[in-house]
């Protein structure tokens, strides 16, 4: 019996014409890293789950896909087994790689005596996650990341914010990039009296957008912020920049947050940036790793949460034996990015991955006159293919239809005796006849 | 207590060097696929274990990696286990890709309704085998594969052999592309009588190149073949392709292998290659697989094992409950294509990719200068940088001394006066000069 074939669930095929799209949207994204000098590296994709586990959480660890050793994996099991929890670290070495931030850092380490510093690298590989998948959530999926290690410069976060800038207006997608920095709200924080409930007040005005003013006071008065704790957030989040100064006047984290944001700005003034850039102080995303600059960016014009985020960390490395190396980087969520796109239709014609034209041929007499021209066409650069049988013409009119290919020579008897070929343009059915150099010319443009 | 991170065995991190460099061999190969009609698809990295199982031999499912169900893996495991394979396919429904022909294979079943017959795809993505590493095998490598299906046209092997053709010019590597057919060694062993040991004549042929003649006749007659058998496969081993219609006189399926590998020779006749083609009568790579055409490339200068190879197939589809698609496909092997372009100095320059110019500046002030100016040259699409910190000019030169990056810019305060930028050629520590206008126009050349 045969079997009907399926793929594991949160897993996609991807089709030529989405494929191709998908391709546009990592080679914008790649070329603009090599302009900007990174350099690419790809890692494995399986990690040992030493280099793993502990690094993502609890969570994390619980939604790695973990693969079964090679050969008996039962030898080293002696003992009953009580749990699967107990079972799996005896017989699951290795598992798939979870995101590209801590290969990275392993890789870092790793090669740390081949490496020039600062560091600049990007990567642009699938990743795989238990999670349930829902739409838009999938379980094998790409990240596209850029990071800079061994350098604390501010001069990264202004060339980052361009990086954005630049490949989202070669994508046509008008964004908001925002920036906040770590030290502002721990300053905040602070400056209220409530140090210690950082990641309550972050998580709290993190909402702000989707849930007001009104509703985020309510909740900081729930985690336990006494009223004028929240009245003084309120106040701090409608401050623009230049109040920051006065604001932290005698906090000094504050005054650091401030002065790395008015760094990195200064170091944009001088360029016109084609996408909107804002500094946002209830931005708090990754809060537990990044410790300086958070960016983030939202396309316009659409409901989608963010396209591309990242921020400034102080300690990639440490996990690995390599403390004290700092970095900054950031990501480009490439499903959303695609979903945005298809959303506002500005996807270009993928003609430049396509069949250009169609040679048609009735016999086998007429295949091999055709083949030494054809090889003419594609070694100038036309992607060209031929009908394989010596099908009616409509058969074979019908095979450049389905696939959209805009153009057909035909190779008839009458076009091998006078050298004149009978080229059809399919978008409009009108047929013209082209000598080989006239037909090259045609084809070229 | 921090660890030493390290990888698994048999896998490999890519250095931006070594990236580079692979990713000129893929993208050599991808515009070649590409010009001749082919279109990319991307299979996910897991399959379920009830698509891949039982389609490589046993030897094969042993070398799958299967990737543990995410949660209680435990939870449905009923009664007490006898061994790791009763266990196996209670605890993994899933495994990682093996080859790249199987997940079209169910690809193609599965999408049928939406693909335009013959359909070409390319496909160029890493498989997984659990085979014990060694020089120059690894668990994770990457397979590069066009395949047509839908059509028995032999117009395909003759676009496959130039295919090879072209790929191998490109890539400035001297090849011999050799092609046999499965229907010329069935009529070879129904000529001789022994139609039953196909497999044990083609699979001691197939070592004439590395053993002689003689050491072949003598595995005949040890595989059973009497000797008369043994001096009529040497003869038929020293025949050429003209002699082989009167050879075959009354074998019919010797003589349709004649007549495909005469049509595909007659559809090249009109063309000059830049490798040789040559028919082999001992090549029989894949004979399980392949029904008619088999085709296999090997390094001419250096010793290595064949660099790509193909054939056609009657009925690719039909494990998966679609018979009768017949098909054809080559393969390109990356990993020994890298090696012997190394081995025979052949790389390119990879400055495509890397930082072409570093600008240098010694504090905030001409970094800001620098930034309108910087953004200008990479509008240009120049590859550029700037050192992050105000360092030493000895501290800057020397990063971009181990980068590689062939020229520097100078900002300084009298290049920010007088609009002047001192360039230095790090390749002959020349000095010079130059204005903005003449900046750009020296960086775009």
């Amino acid at each position: 019996m045969t079997q009907k074939p399926s793929i594991p669930k949160g897993t996609r095929d991807f089709s030529p014409e989405v494929l191709n799209r998908r391709n546009y949207i990592f080679d914008t994204i790649r070329q603009t890293f090599v302009r900007y000098g990174f350099q690419p590296i790809e890692t494995p994709t399986m990690e040992n789950l030493s280099t793993l586990t502990g690094k993502y959480g609890e969570e994390g660890d619980q939604l790695l896909f973990r693969v079964l050793n090679s050969g008996d994996f039962l030898s080293d099991v002696k003992e009953p087994i009580a749990n699967y929890r107990q079972l799996a670290p005896k017989i699951s070495e290795k598992g798939l790689r979870y995101d590209l931030t801590v290969p990275f850092a392993r890789y870092v380490v790793m090669h740390q005596s081949e490496l020039v510093f600062p560091f600049k690298r990007y990567q642009i590989q699938p990743v795989w996650r238990a999670d349930r998948p829902q739409k838009g959530r999938y379980r094998e999926f790409y990240q596209c990341d850029a990071d800079v290690v061994g350098s604390s410069s501010l001069i990264y976060e202004a060339e980052f914010i361009q990086i954005y800038d630049e490949v989202f207006a070669k994508l046509g997608l008008p964004v908001s990039i925002k920036i906040n920095n770590r030290k502002l709200l721990q300053g905040m924080a602070e400056k209220v009296g409530q140090p210690d409930l950082l990641i309550d007040i972050t998580t709290a005005i993190d909402k702000l957008d989707k849930i007001g003013p009104e509703a985020v006071r309510a909740e900081l008065l729930a985690r336990g912020l006494p009223a004028e704790a929240a009245d003084q957030i309120g106040a701090f989040l409608g401050l623009g920049l230049a109040d920051l100064p006065a604001f932290f006047a005698d906090v000094t984290v504050g005054l650091q947050g401030v002065a790395e944001i008015g760094q990195v700005l200064a170091l944009l003034a001088g360029l016109t940036l084609a996408n909107e850039l804002q500094v946002d102080l209830t931005l708090a995303r990754g809060l537990n790793y990044y410790t300086g600059t958070i960016l983030e960016v939202k396309a316009q014009g659409v409901v989608m949460g963010s396209i591309g985020g990242g921020g400034r960390y102080d300690n990639l490395t440490g996990g690995f034996g390599l403390p004290g190396m700092p970095g900054v980087g950031i990501s480009f969520g490439a499903d959303r990015i695609y979903d945005v796109i298809e959303a506002l239709d500005r996807f270009p014609p993928t003609n430049a991955h396509s069949t250009k034209v169609l040679f048609v041929a009735f016999d086998l007499a007429a295949q091999q006159f055709a083949m030494p021209l054809l090889r003419q066409v594609r070694a100038a650069g036309v992607n060209a293919e031929i009908y394989p049988d010596p099908a009616k013409l409509k058969k074979q009119l019908d095979y450049a239809n389905k696939k959209q290919i805009p153009l057909v020579v035909i190779i008839g008897s009458e076009e091998m005796s006078s050298g004149q070929f009978t080229v059809k343009d399919m978008a409009n059915g009108q047929q013209f006849k082209l000598g080989t150099q006239a037909l090259m010319e045609y084809l070229a443009n």
